[in-house]
């Protein structure tokens, strides 16, 4: 077939996929072309733009390092990573919802003792945060502790910054693996998550400001914990009361995922640390989903 | 507003853009989230799949560089650019058709008097190319010569390759700038075109052997061609009988655009050149759509 038109270029394209031999790829080229076609249709995309395009993709490769995901900005700033996260996260009632991973989670971080100080003397609001890892639903193993759970917890420096995108810190820095006790519950010392914006010195922060959207998160600490039988789950846990709940720059807010991490005077915390000075604490479920059959 | 969910994300994230100043951006994003949600949601995109394609697309970013353009040959070979360019160019009935620029076009190449020869004693099958550049369309200037119209010409050598792909040439090859005459008409001496692969050694070339589809081209002689008071002709002639004009990689050929490279005996080239061995000749006509208004 040659004399590829307007009209029939997007059917010729499928058609040369035919043989293409794992079909999960097949479903998903297919579905990229009609969906990419149907969006220069709809736009008629002109030559330039479409060189502005090619560049601005060229340009988002060129940020991406050991330390920066430029495309999972861009993924998280159009809404595609919430979306992505809802499709795979149809939880049954009760289960802890989930939101974006973000481009700062680093692989197998070091595995701390319940109790230890993620902050590593780094300046803040002293925050103890302490919580339980339960299986969601009404099976049999509905409500039960998962003991043994895999804790993995990571968030910004009060100036917003993860320790990944710092050249001082010589270890990795709020951020570690915590393993749940014989009832699930677990426990760790850190300071209060400031809100921070993306990085924005690149292209998503170029379309970001051409279109008057400011590139905040509201303050969030990272969870990802992980239990054999039940699903991972990977989420926020948000700070009540700041200023961008409303307008997080990647839309990962939901209202169960708004912590309560209250004012606490000097005393004795929890774990029994004397603490001389206010300090604020998070008590917070988690409930896995089981993973189904 | 919070909580988004599978339903409302879309909506939230076009609301989002609503401050957008420039209105043709706004089309363009609004159009750009609403097609990409629609193809997650097509296919339920799983969260490993979506990692992949952020890793896909940082591949192809880290593989441009100043002498290769990874997501050109990724829009070509998903034919987005062809749908593009026709819908760039709606032409009137006997104006030249267009094809896809590639990555191998360099701006401002060097300007060569009429008759020379772009092959700089390259190996390959002599070839002379002559044309005519005239006003296409039904008005007053229909049909007339365009005098003094730019024609920049390109092509690979005999083994496939383009002089911005060799580190062995020390000048622009099988490249260059001409200018028609009083009469629109132009020549100069190459080698036959041959097909050859995309390069095929990046992400783009692991899509096509993983579905299956092979990386040539059908041989071409890459044509630009500008004259005041007209649009911007871009366009290939290929060679005729070339076994990959029904199947080429990045969806390029229409009929209309299949030459006809005529072998000829050794004797005299229409510009007064003895040839002593076999030679091939193209004489081909080109038609530049006026601007309208």
């Amino acid at each position: 077939m040659i004399d590829f038109s307007e009209k029939n270029i997007t059917e010729a394209v499928i058609e040369r996929f035919r043989n293409t031999p794992d079909p999960r790829l097949k479903t998903i080229v297919n579905s990229l072309v009609r969906h990419m076609h149907a969006f220069v249709r709809d736009t008629e995309l002109t030559f330039d733009e479409w060189r502005f395009a090619v560049d601005f993709l060229t340009r988002t490769g060129h940020m991406c390092d050991g330390n920066r995901q430029e495309f999972i900005l861009l993924s998280d700033t159009l809404g595609i990573s919430m979306l992505v996260d809802a499709i795979n996260h149809r939880l049954p009632a009760g289960a802890t919802e989930t939101t974006v991973l973000g481009p700062f989670y680093v692989e197998n971080p070091p595995e701390f003792p319940l109790g230890f100080d993620v902050s590593r003397g780094l300046k803040g609001e002293k925050t103890f945060v302490q919580g339980t890892v339960s299986s969601a639903g009404g099976g049999p193993l509905g409500g039960a502790p998962l003991s043994g759970a895999v804790i993995d917890i990571w968030q910004s420096d009060s100036d917003g910054f993860y320790d990944v995108q710092r050249t001082d810190l010589a270890e990795p820095t709020l951020r570690g693996r915590f393993r749940a006790d014989a009832e699930g519950r677990f426990h760790f010392w850190s300071i209060l998550p400031q809100p921070y914006p993306i990085p924005h010195d690149g292209p998503v922060g170029q379309l970001l400001e051409a279109t008057k959207r400011h590139p905040w998160r509201p303050a969030h600490l990272h969870f990802m914990i992980s239990a054999p039988g039940h699903e991972m789950l990977i989420t926020h846990i948000f700070v009540q009361n700041d200023p961008y709940l409303e307008s997080d720059a990647v839309f990962g807010v939901k209202k169960s995922l708004i912590g309560n991490y209250t004012s606490e005077p000097p005393g004795v915390a929890p774990d029994g640390t004397k603490v001389d000075i206010p300090w604020r604490k998070l008590d917070h479920p988690f409930r896995l989903k089981p993973v189904a059959g």
